[in-house]
């Protein structure tokens, strides 16, 4: 069937709304006027609103691993022990970045498809103690797993002194987080998955209790530095040349999330993820894969013999429709529907008809 | 006078074509599909073209200061020697940037205003051997300098064996540059200036030769490092996810580039730098801060009393002309009139115009 038209399914980036393309779209504000000076210090204070801080939130040009990079090159000096939670390919991305910068992290993982188990971290505080932070994944965009943050991060405060770091960028603006009640010390994001935005923009929450380990941190950082934005700020400006036209769509896209209610949006995700379950398995039969899901997408293992890319090539190629497979050691063996941020209903039913349709085709051969 | 139409007169951001906004304006595609591959592995075609190199240049997801960062890193070791020469802030940038990653650049500069002079470069090169690295800029967009690159890289190579790297985030597609003729070694350089783009992707240019240095530098980087982004070029992609848009838009930007022609571009740059000095002079009357003026802007210095931030802000406010002050120590006391990429002749006159309407009556108080 010929198209004109495309329809995201994925995790990140999410599609866009209409509004969020006009602002996209429209001629360039320089960024050190009072004109933007003012969509930015919007989009800050719409940034405390989704996090649910008081809290500074920083704004950065990059992309969710460079946000992530951020809390660790501001948290953490040489030497620093570092326990770093994983639940999916997220988690060892933070180890990984951890092991670039010279620290070594003991690794706390889980079985992929399952959530990071509080006694299980109580554990590990507890035989090694001196973590400097622990690093944690709010939702894990490989996995589709969503952990309890808040009982992890009790645990952390009960047992140690570490620091509280945790990975939102697909989390945020879908499944409920809050920062400052749940005594999160750096939450990082990104703009383009519950925020709606074009990819571009990393954002990161930072608690007072941070901020005194960012001004003692030792490992080196200039584009990533929290204390040059802090300066910033001042004036209402970014250190660096801004991602003006992304700043701009971020702020459209907060007036709808505003309009809607952040309680609302949490409700609207965990109904379409209900929803979207009912029909997988009415349509499909198919196991899911987490065990501890998500409500920004469900993971559904597809059967012995069907190529999971080939057949999401096959519908992106004749349908228009981009769904996820699986990453790393899941490639090719799963198939991560999205539904989450300016997902609707109609499309979530549109992917499982064309997912169901080929697989019937998959399976008839 | 009341407004709906702004003019950016300013060297980055500058003013985006209609063709780039609409192409912002699109719905997103995945960035891990054949579509956007294609369009990826145009932009990195035109970035050979716009670079003059046949060698690979790298995208990132950052402002300019990220793409000067990730030289830096992927380069030097703990301990390199490294010769910073500066012309203006970006010069102290890229100096800020060693040694927040713990080097001691010996710093070699010059009088604001002033091109690096090549016989100080070889003085400095012979009275310090062992210097792993020179950094050089291609124009100063603080001080509207243009560097003779050709004869600076050409001393480097005379007189040591170091990398010759190149800040050409405001030059690139302004005024010639040959990467590859010149034996540049890593140029960088970004979306918001020559390239017609909206601010948010950062660029480099890697010599074979700064290949082996990246294999063997020893300082600490992740979301910069060239080997992992090397890496997924094979696959036509990019490591973290991109700025999917700008990608989109810089493809359409280069469109126009392309159909004009570089050395078009070039002449055009020339052209109009000259009628704006001249209509400059007629006009206003005042001296030109740039001995070695640069094609990308012109710099010119205000009278004594006349307060160049208050002149600039009314400018703004009164007819959406937005025009560039002095930076750092020359705060207040110049302004920095861009003619670059998108901004027209007739843009340069409603500039001229107001400006010179403003100091007219600045002048009458």
């Amino acid at each position: 069937m010929s198209r004109q038209k495309n329809l995201l399914l994925t995790p990140g980036p999410t599609p866009l709304p209409p509004q969020v393309l006009e602002a996209l779209s429209r001629p360039l504000v320089h960024h050190r006027t009072e004109a933007f000076a003012k969509t930015f210090a919007q989009v800050l204070e719409d940034l405390k609103w989704v996090y649910r801080t008081k809290g500074l939130v920083l704004m950065m040009t990059c992309s969710g691993t460079g946000a992530m990079e951020s809390a660790v090159v501001n948290l953490l000096s040489p030497g620093d022990e570092v326990l770093t939670v994983s639940t999916g390919a997220f988690g060892d991305r933070f180890a990984a970045i951890q092991r670039a910068f010279g620290l070594e992290p003991r690794v706390l993982p889980f079985e992929w498809g399952r959530a990071a188990d509080p006694d299980a971290l109580r554990r590990a505080l507890r035989e090694r103690k001196g973590a400097r932070a622990v690093f944690l994944q709010h939702t894990d965009t490989s996995t589709g797993v969503v952990n309890d943050v808040k009982a992890l991060g009790r645990v952390v405060r009960e047992e140690s002194d570490a620091l509280v770091v945790v990975d939102a960028v697909s989390g945020l603006a879908c499944e409920p987080l809050e920062t400052d009640a749940w005594g999160l010390d750096v939450v990082v994001s990104g703009s383009q998955k519950g925020l709606m935005n074009a990819p571009g923009l990393g954002f990161a929450a930072v608690s007072e209790r941070a901020w005194k380990a960012v001004e003692a941190a030792k490992l080196p950082r200039y584009n990533f530095d929290y204390r040059i934005m802090r300066k910033s700020l001042d004036a209402l400006e970014t250190p660096w040349t801004p991602a003006i036209s992304l700043v701009v769509a971020q702020a459209e896209a907060f007036k709808l999330l505003r309009a809607e209610g952040l309680e609302a949006v949490w409700r609207r995700h965990d109904e379409l993820a209900a929803h979207a379950r009912r029909e997988l398995t009415a349509k499909l039969g198919l196991p899911f894969f987490a065990k501890d899901p998500a409500n920004i997408l469900t993971g559904v293992v597809l059967p012995e013999g069907v190529d999971g890319d080939e057949l999401l090539a096959g519908i992106l190629r004749e349908e228009g429709i981009s769904i996820a497979g699986g990453q790393m050691k899941l490639k090719g063996r799963i198939f991560r529907l999205a539904h989450m941020a300016h997902i609707s209903k109609a499309d979530v039913d549109a992917g499982i008809a064309a997912l169901a349709a080929r697989l019937a085709k998959a399976r008839a051969r």
